[in-house]
């Protein structure tokens, strides 16, 4: 994996720096480089470590794997990485797997009218917008329920752990239910700092970090160091651990049934800030620092020094060995990319729209409540509607693809009559005196605004139905999520190889 | 203390259930009783224990407390406790002390026109409304910081506890400095139960829940159980370890100065849900249950069993001992509430405008861009702001009473220059490379839009200043604590007891 991480890692730097000369077959100029740096990019090489590192696991296991990127401006190291699997060929045929497609892809990147540098919509296999930092674990269980054999990896960079609703999503494993779902890996990824400061994680002690994620309920698995060859080494061996672990638990509770709470597997990484980039420059340490945040070498075109050194910070991933000489990835290392829709980037779990199966919906005419003469009928309209609900979730149990999410509502709500066929889901220690609450249950309820919308949007990115219901009032908690939600609608309608997902569905009740 | 918690229990009950005989002198009667229980409140047992146990606290060690309650519709057991220091009698001189008082204080209680069910702006005592739960330590560190007397206690119920701002919130550790600030004292409450669903904490072993707290950096204390008298002998004990905690981190940290961040108390309660109240209704358990949420006997005025039940439960807490004839506080307990200023009701850093100081300005009109022909000077607003901002920070250097709260976007937002003489706070390890980064900083940067604003509040609202930056992309993150903030302000300038509070200021860049 270490020359397919290299092969990546060129094409990643490439994309922030190049806009010619894409396999440095001549030494490198100013006119090969971009006119304008933006500086809105990571270089990112913990995602694509990760992600060549669950390239190998998919291929060994056949396992079904999903990947959401957190970190910010992490766009460029995945884009590298669906491009050296060829989904990125095969959807955008001009980027060519040879020395054209490469410097389209180099040339595209970041660029006014060309491809975001955050993971988005464009992306292959993305269903995670990397932007507003907050929402990657409760969209990778959101993807999870419901979806048995997937396994969705999450990548929580230690600047999004920092936020609010991130830290609120750890505890999504109090809902995952191992028998019914599939299992949502965490991959908290410290590399120890922010635009200019540390992160509080990062400074953080490995006991205390440890303590944090055992408390929320993981098994936690901690991988750190700087030497390449052995951190592949390690991060393998952790990486088949835990998904061992994550196979041991499934198969104990399909066969064994579901009682309490299990404690998933989780990885801590822990690597410098712009691992494998210049060690300093001018003698000002970057590697390491938060000066590794966006673009470590920022005057290459004036600065001959820092031209010479992108040159040899390039060239330090052998081009020339891992790509042939038409641009192509080394037959060696192209036999080491999962096939067909077993790449990450080709998943069809993360183009929900070509798996979704159409609710088999009651006629809502049969719910009119009947009203003889005026001003006569008194009733509460939500419970009206929640018959209908009811009737959803039992004409779609079999294919088990509707939930509904709400912050702890339901009943305050009106909705008591779903609880006629359907309870809410808790996968934790149950007492006598509970009322309708079971590990199968598919009315999600936990005290988080943050935590049901990002389920729902994971819910539905990946093919299923749902409906969130909140009060007015403070339906304004997420808002900002549901905003970025539209956006992504927006433009994915505008990709003709992604298909429509089922549709967010919002019910505001005490409004007023 | 057991006796003084009766007698609020008591005033609790009464505001919920009574409109007349308030002190019980004749049997209870169906035309005694509300005539709608509208069910927006709760009974809040833990609320009135912790806060009559910090009046001990404060009476015994002349401690500056002030008391922030997170959980939702814990209006009454606050009122209750502001009657009984008289503060709510000083506040508002028609609810006196006497027979006519208590009847007002249960009669305005949730009525339309009367006073709001949730802890809210007419509280004495209050900085913090438990409306949109998830902000409640937030506000406490933003009240703590530059405070270095002042202690605020900030109980987090069970609800609460899973939304992600306050998930979020405990990290704020990281950035109070004990040489500096104040101390936050958390109280984790776990009755176990939201409205109808357990609480993802209520059902956590205590293991996890340590294990958890531990990690994010607190020394924790646990006391549960259900038998009151054994209660208040464990509580009072662990408010002193705590306390005395508290003071030896300041004293060390005073005398011999901060280096690594420390390990503050925090106290986990757990208490049945109900507490003292009816034990079960009609053979179906409350008291412990989700059921004991809100009206536990709802059909007080149709039902005479619900009726007796109310009668004996109400006579449980002797009225008639813990009230003298004219329906005043009995002398030896009122004894035991703090004196004057030092009331939670009526002491000063919970009403900020008494003690806020005018910030010393610059003349903004130094700072203008001098432009001496049309369209040839390019300059960045912001920078030139930073300007007058550093010097804002030097003018009030002394007072201390200023601060800037940004997600780690300072420099990103071009305020470099406030750098030139004030640093990022962060209290925690620290190694060479560090820039401007240090536990006296006043520019708060942490990647979390909720707790920046939050601290911010909480900040103003005990009477300093403050500004909030961030890209105008991401003010939608908070922007619904805004819009609580807003509609505080927008009820507290019609009390005359409350002075008027520095302004919010919040500046929105990478504007588009």
């Amino acid at each position: 994996m270490q020359r397919y991480w290299q092969a990546a890692n060129y094409l990643t730097i490439g994309q922030i720096y190049l806009q010619d000369n894409p396999l440095l077959r001549e030494p490198l100029q100013v006119e090969h480089i971009k006119p304008r740096l933006l500086g809105h990019w990571e270089t990112s090489p913990g995602l694509r470590f990760i992600y060549v590192h669950l390239n190998r696991l998919i291929t060994e296991r056949d396992a079904q794997v999903i990947y959401l990127a957190g970190p910010g401006h992490g766009g460029p190291a995945i884009l590298a990485t669906v491009y050296l699997e060829v989904t990125y060929s095969e959807v955008y045929p001009d980027v060519s797997e040879d020395f054209a497609g490469m410097r389209l892809l180099f040339r595209r990147f970041s660029t006014p009218g060309g491809v975001p540098s955050h993971v988005s919509v464009p992306t292959p296999g993305s269903i995670h917008e990397g932007g507003e930092l907050s929402y990657v674990l409760t969209h990778a269980f959101g993807a999870a329920f419901d979806n048995p054999d997937l396994i969705v990896a999450a990548v929580v960079g230690d600047g999004e752990a920092e936020t609010g609703p991130l830290e609120g999503s750890w505890k999504s494993v109090h809902f995952l239910n191992p028998a019914r779902d599939g299992a949502v890996l965490p991959i908290l990824h410290l590399n120890g700092y922010k635009i200019a400061n540390p992160t509080v994680l990062g400074r953080t002690s490995d006991a205390d970090v440890r303590a944090m994620l055992e408390g929320h309920g993981y098994d936690v698995h901690f991988v750190e160091g700087d030497d390449p060859a052995l951190m592949h080494q390690v991060f393998a061996a952790t990486l088949d651990t835990c998904y061992e672990r994550i196979r041991d638990i499934q198969r104990d509770a399909r066969e064994n049934g579901v009682s309490d709470r299990v404690r998933w597997p989780a990885i801590v990484l822990r690597t410098p800030k712009g691992w494998t980039g210049p060690q300093s420059v001018h003698g000002v340490p970057v590697e390491g620092t938060f000066r590794a945040h966006q673009v470590p070498l920022s005057d290459v075109r004036t600065d001959p020094d820092q031209l010479k050194q992108l040159e040899s910070w390039l060239r330090g991933y052998e081009p020339e060995t891992v790509f042939d000489e038409t641009g192509r990835l080394a037959p060696s290392l192209a036999a080491l990319s999962p096939k067909g829709d077993r790449r990450m980037g080709a998943n069809p779990y993360a183009n929900g729209g070509t798996l979704a199966v159409d609710l088999d919906l009651p006629d809502f005419r049969e719910y009119a409540l009947p009203v003889e003469q005026p001003a006569v009928v008194r009733a509460e309209s939500t419970r009206r509607l929640a018959e209908m609900l009811r009737d959803v979730f039992t004409r779609n149990a079999a294919q088990g693809n509707f939930r509904i999410f709400s912050p702890d509502e339901a009943n305050s709500n009106r909705l008591g009559p779903v609880f006629e066929v359907e309870n809410r889901c808790f996968v934790g220690r149950r007492i006598p005196g509970d009322e309708h609450l079971s590990p199968d249950g598919r009315v999600m309820e936990v005290l988080s605004e943050h935590l049901c919308e990002g389920w729902l949007e994971g819910y539905i990115l990946t093919g299923r139905h749902g409906l969130y219901v909140t009060y007015e009032a403070f339906a304004m908690v997420s808002a900002s999520m549901t905003v970025q939600h539209a956006k992504w609608l927006e433009e994915a309608v505008n990709l003709p190889w992604r298909d429509p997902i089922p549709s967010l569905n919002i019910l505001l009740t005490s409004t007023c």
